[in-house]
């Protein structure tokens, strides 16, 4: 199985390193892939500073954090603000169809 | 791929405009359908009037917007403040189960 | 058809027999099941104490109640406190992902 987050704010971000903790932890689930979209400027410059614990924790769990290419374009944080397991995609609402056609279940924090 | 959002308040609701243009916009992606849900009495009435702009965006994009008629009794808006591309179903919530239902993806605003 | 419920707030809970409601008398669909997750310390609280009557109302309609064990663990109410059409999952995120792979449509309060 497979699960994507959503987050628009800078608590549903920090939320979602227990979320994903939990959702790996829980033995009776099997899950293959851990994605987490943010698509609001100010959390993907919370993401590259003020929760970049966070950021990372999530990397070394091996969840992908996914950042809208729109957002983006608000935000400081660049590219080169970002570790392994961030990556951009072109735009966070499509990343989110994308997924659940595949397959992926939504939850939103 | 097909897209419903679901929106309970008027920020949500105006955040709508964007979002559908972010996911029309995004080249990776191939978009058949998109639709905008709204249960909840305020919103249906700012859907007519304080934010008939955003109505209207939405119709000129080709996205649906569909209005819970349980809050619909307890907004002001009735169908004869709605142009084309506005319709009221049964219920939100029903609407939300049969569109994720027949494979749309469904993401919360 | 299935659907999901995901709340994390009070009001949302409190909303969320207001929408069972709505699904179930909307003849338009065919629900075979509804669910109702909570993920959060204070709603498992709530759920047990000051809205027992809307715990009472969701089980009365046949809706289940799935309480996170995660959240449980901040919680004071505890197994004892809930009567028949409530149950402990063990991660409110499991839960949902494996309801959602299983078909289950998800609507976020």
């Amino acid at each position: 199985m497979q699960t994507v987050f959503h987050t628009s704010d800078t608590d549903a971000y920090h939320t979602a390193e227990a979320k994903v903790r939990n959702l790996l932890g829980d033995e009776t689930g099997d899950i293959d892939s851990v994605a987490v979209v943010v698509d609001r400027p100010s959390v993907i410059d919370a993401a590259a500073l003020d929760l970049g614990e966070t950021t990372a924790a999530l990397a070394e769990m091996g969840a992908t954090v996914k950042l809208c290419s729109n957002a983006a374009r608000g935000a400081d944080a660049g590219e080169d603000d970002f570790d392994e397991g961030v990556e951009f995609v072109p735009s966070g609402v499509g990343e989110l169809t994308r997924l659940q056609d595949r397959g992926w279940a939504y939850i939103r924090l």
